[in-house]
């Protein structure tokens, strides 16, 4: 079991992924300004652990509050939810993960509900959105492993993984499921600049279950494709728009153009909750821009000259035509996903 | 003027590329082995500078010998064109720049020419070969610059520039060919990896010309190409098939790909002397595969976790019908590639 985050009685713990794979060391968030923080530098990182880590925000925020009064509470709470939304625009399960908490909060603050039972209330709900978060990923699993190839290599992009989720993963969860089927899988996983998720994340967690994998730098698979060493490709997702178009790390459409001019099927694998209905179409999904710095600098050192312009948005949009389908823990979508989302989200859930 | 190699009485010089952007360094190799190492190591690098590198290499190694024979010198010689031609497998304009100087040496050997003058004369040669490739530059650019959109962004992979030449450069000599006539052109520069050509060199080259230059990741170039931001790309050539398919850095390949998908002119631009006749299709081009530590490692500091599988090749092929155009000194070849290449070979030099 890798462990991503973790609730405890002193906070909430983070395996620290910006130190990965050479030290393996923590965080202790023991406030909610603490768990913005370690969003916003990517401590944590990856759709469904933002999601479930902001949850885990609000809650530790309420939680910690000396507040005793409900309208007191009230105010820090807003607070609270503004700040963690702030971390970062991208992953519509940060959002998620903190109405999730409050709107609970707010159902049981409108009953008058005593402070210490909210407190409770909103702890446990933390608690069980992140089993929820690994059951998902293993019904992802289970739902995706026949898509994936009987004996072959998988291309993936940035990190779906454990370390992307709560355990077990979106895209590497299908991976995982697939290898638990029986299938043969190798990996091979794009190093996925500037930050590098795949050269660090994805390799260091498939390596710990001893599944074989390869790192390639992002500009190597088309040519791997060329050459018939790819059978299929799977991805995570940070935010899934109603007609199927998909926020995804800085590169996967590139990725996802290239599947397609070389006849191999691309899947994206991520939880329910990564699909904003309010979000008719990809080009409505806001596209973060970090730090200039995490490409002019590696390991502390200045690669590139003075004064160069840099750019560095750290998602990109995939429009749906580019995707083969689209594997949740409630079944698999295939297009028109307009539709199939929309049946789908009518269902309700699991 | 851009110092990326001189012949001087001491030896040959080059800017130690590997050094660039932050420091300004030189290598001063003193026998043809230095030469070649430096070949090897990427001191220099880049097709045309390596065939210049290669041929002074020669005459260096021919013009230090202590061989006071023919015969004798005939048995170095042909060691010195060994060495050489084992350091890096795709580049041809390593094995033209060989060329040039061993058949000037065999012809005056073979009319028993004093050593003396031998040594001057393949000396000499080296010097017009450097000469030559930077008025074929010029060339370039010449015939290049009304491919440039007359106002926009045209985006480059790895360096084709004057460090990649003995001056001015390929790509980047149609880039400068294009501005001297007055195209307001912003260069995005992919920093390909593993060895981060562009955010080393083609930045450094570029920022000292006062050309407007941008950096990005590798897998960031769809995503501009979807926003409309990226209005031609152009890149050099490694070795170009006798049918067009040109082997060029890791990437370039993908990004013919993202090019035609979104509508975007894709060209090359080499000196004549990058096209192997010999070579019939870009899958009969051998690729080097290069250290696993490019990859692993950044500035000294491991980067990927113990015992992963690592892709490391240093070039791919892009077909042709992928190119829109190929830009050389002699003028500017179309589809049919097998003709136009054919054709313009038997007109002979420029």
């Amino acid at each position: 079991m890798i462990p991503t985050l973790e609730w405890t009685p002193e906070g909430v713990n983070f395996l620290d992924q910006t130190k990965l794979p050479l030290e393996e060391t923590y965080v202790l968030a023991t406030d909610y300004k603490q768990v913005a923080t370690v969003i916003r530098d990517m401590i944590v990182r990856g759709a469904p652990a933002i999601g479930v880590s902001a949850a885990m925000g609000v809650a530790i925020g309420i939680d910690r509050s000396t507040a005793t009064t409900i309208p007191a509470l009230n105010e820090e709470v807003a607070v609270i939810c503004e700040t963690l939304a702030k971390t970062r625009p991208t992953a519509v399960n940060l959002f998620w993960g903190i109405a999730q908490v409050r709107d609970l909060y707010n159902e049981l603050a409108a009953k008058n509900t005593p402070i210490r039972e909210i407190k409770a209330a909103v702890v446990a709900l933390g608690q069980r959105l992140y089993d929820e978060d690994i059951a998902a990923c293993k019904r992802m699993g289970a739902h995706g492993a026949s898509l994936m190839p009987k004996e072959g290599t998988v291309l993936t992009h940035c990190n779906a993984g454990a370390l992307a989720t709560c355990g077990y993963g979106s895209a590497l969860g299908v991976i995982r499921g697939a290898i638990e089927a029986g299938h043969k899988i190798h990996v091979f996983a794009d190093e996925t600049r500037p930050f590098l998720q795949g050269a660090r994340l994805t390799a260091w967690e498939l390596m710990k279950d001893n599944i074989p994998t390869t790192v390639l730098c992002d500009n190597m698979s088309a040519h791997l494709m060329s050459k018939g060493r790819i059978q299929a490709v799977i991805v995570g997702a940070d935010r899934i728009a109603a007609n199927g178009d998909t926020a995804n790390k800085i590169g996967t459409y590139g990725v996802s153009i290239l599947a397609k001019e070389h006849g191999i099927p691309f899947y994206v694998a991520a939880p329910f909750n990564t699909i904003d209905l309010a979000t008719a179409h990809g080009n409505d999904i806001p596209i973060e821009q970090r730090d200039a710095r995490e490409v002019t600098h590696s390991n502390g050192k200045q690669m590139t000259p003075d004064g160069v312009g840099i750019e560095n948005p750290a998602f990109d949009v995939t429009p749906a035509k580019y995707i083969t389908a689209i594997i949740t823990e409630r079944g698999v979508l295939r297009a028109p996903f307009d539709e199939s989302i929309k049946a789908m989200a009518q269902k309700g859930t699991n």
